[in-house]
């Protein structure tokens, strides 16, 4: 919202009653200019957003054709009768807007406040969306925020995503230097989650096109900046991504996971299709199964300790021998809580990837607990691994 | 809160703007009897809920001594000089009464709104807690709790929380029958997620070792109809549990999974200490590597195909075999979207769990997507190991 210039004022919840909602309707609309309301526009009884909406705009409810026969089509497309008590959903307060659901049966509402202070944009708007996050999200961007664009000015805006890992936040900031800076158009916003930085480039402009222009603009001169640290767009994980481009390259991978426990295997799991790429993985927890399943030699632990770069290879190097795989990753350190020495504290992870050019180790030391250091082992993982398939 | 008979009849999130918080104070105490705000107690600039407060109630900001030096040593016990800002925090509004912070330097604060409509119990009740998740959640119980049973009329209130595996949340209802009837005490209510049913057994007495005495005798009414359905209590994990069991008795575990790609190791790796019999896992994710490495049979995967009962059980053996562990667990099965059949469709899952006893085996169908099923299976897993642990 604060992206086309409309900042939030405040919000309420409110028990499923209509004096309740009639009064937040109330409340929100004398604050602000625009009021959003999600939920109760289901068919059953406690589904009352749209009779409260209608008692505060002082209008009755009335059916439109129109709507009833979409809703009835949604059943008769799956071969049910469609029951009496969906029929409030084709109901709309005289004078409002229905507003197109794709995903569902109850139709979104907009409404104008007549009769209160206008705004100097014109009256004040009232939107009442669905409850069901895939539903609203999908309202939200296809009704409701042109509408809100041409309120604010008639500006469009365009949002995109960047996705980065293998370098923290201030890191990122600085590389892009400039470009981050507050009041510019693309403004660039960062959020951080799990070593993995989302930016955010949000450009806006006269109208959608030339809206796209200046984010595509903008996401190329980022892209020059930051490089290979950018893995991604949109909502694409790192698992994703290096399974595409094994997919793509036909390569395969194993993996020989000590303190990340099955992690790994299980982030690369994660995506359908896996089996293309993902043949065998080892959790050899004990020393004893990295030596009788992976070929580690016992005094090769003896001699440096189980986590250690010498081990990490070894089990690396072992997985890809006995995968017969194009790539293989070993990872072994001390998730913690306990465990930590002052040579070797909590935190501290090997990670090894094989391939025929040779064996490539990282020495990490992971803050924070033990599922945070596990999450991030197997994440950074992944990203040695993208980026020998850069390559 | 409905818990001790207060229901909560609105929410709101407010700017931090002195202006905003003292009319969020005005609408709230217009409608409620308590009112509970968070946040803004801190010792910076944009912490206002403090000044809010004293002028929502219409009096004078008054240093209190006794918090002015706790919070001094509070910097002191770090070898910190106390920052000038921090004074701010031992302000409280005049006749107000501040709330002990055990985790912080941010008391918070408890009035009494004077000159507005009483309650039949009393002059009605604002509370100002710190925003920060874990002191808030304290101080709350601490001190919150107390002021609102003895508001709600002297009544204590003890909520314990028993966690089922193994049945749905209807089956369960129908086993407890009376005992979840609405209106008894103590008073059970039941929340699902992914697979883990959890109960809450909330009892109201005139005292809190009453309350007590009535929710154990709850406790073990629920037990005796649930019987093994009964895997723990509070916020334990069924990988907790069944580690638990298995450190007890000094029994270990290796895992051999197909579909579930690391998410029982994951699991079971993610207690601390899992080490101790935890030590095999493999993710044998081709048909080669199930051969290969846990030594299943090509011809038996050739003529049942590799998501059947006979190559869970063939998994679950090798593995043992190759560990050498008490037990172990093979998982196969179809997580989809694709590659499901008529006879096999998506979410058919095989779990074996074998022992010097035998192997037992499951045949699972479980609904839903991808991540679900895997879960699902995995949890399922652990439960059988569990199940086995009993007897």
């Amino acid at each position: 919202m604060l992206s086309i210039g409309i900042p939030v004022v405040s919000s309420y919840t409110f028990a499923d009653e209509i004096d309740s909602i009639v009064r937040a309707f109330d409340l929100a609309s004398a604050d602000a200019d625009v009021v959003l309301a999600t939920g109760g526009l289901g068919p059953t009884d406690d589904d009352l957003t749209r009779q409260a909406l209608a008692e505060f705009l002082g209008v009755e409810l009335k059916v439109q054709n129109e709507l009833l026969e979409k809703i009835e089509k949604f059943f008769t497309d799956r071969n049910v009768q469609m029951p009496v008590k969906n029929k409030i959903q084709a109901c709309i307060p005289a004078g409002a807007k229905a507003l197109v659901n794709n995903r569902g049966t109850a139709p979104g509402i907009m409404a104008e406040v007549k009769g209160r202070a206008p705004t100097k944009r014109g009256p004040k708007l009232l939107f009442a969306l669905p409850g069901v996050p895939a539903e609203m999200k999908r309202m939200f961007e296809e009704s409701v925020l042109p509408e809100l664009e041409r309120f604010a000015g008639g500006q469009a805006v365009v949002v995109r995503k960047v996705k980065c890992f293998g370098a923290g936040e201030s890191t990122i900031a600085g590389l892009l230097g400039q470009l981050m800076q507050r009041g510019r158009n693309p403004q660039i916003n960062s959020t951080p989650k799990r070593g993995v930085i989302t930016l955010h480039i949000i450009a806006t402009a006269e109208n959608r096109d030339k809206a796209e222009q200046m984010a595509a603009k903008g996401e190329k001169l980022l892209r020059g900046k930051l490089g290979e640290l950018v893995y991604g767009t949109a909502e694409q994980s790192l698992a994703e991504v290096v399974g595409e481009k094994l997919a793509r390259q036909k390569k395969t991978v194993a993996v020989a996971e000590s303190c990340t426990g099955g992690c790994l295997a299980k982030l690369l799991t994660d995506i359908p299709g896996a089996s293309r790429y993902f043949t065998h993985g080892w959790v050899t927890y004990s020393n004893d199964a990295k030596r009788s399943e992976l070929g580690v030699p016992a005094d090769l632990i003896e001699k440096h300790g189980a986590v250690s770069e010498q081990i990490a290879q070894a089990m690396a190097r072992g997985a890809r021998k006995k995968a017969g795989t194009d790539f293989a990753i070993g990872i072994t350190g001390i998730a913690g809580p306990s465990g930590g020495t002052e040579q070797k504290p909590v935190g501290l992870v090997y990670i090894s990837v094989d391939d025929d050019r040779g064996c490539d180790t990282r020495r990490c030391l992971f803050p924070q607990d033990r599922q945070s250091i596990r999450l991030r082992a197997a994440q950074t993982a992944l990203n040695m691994l993208r980026l020998k398939l850069n390559i």
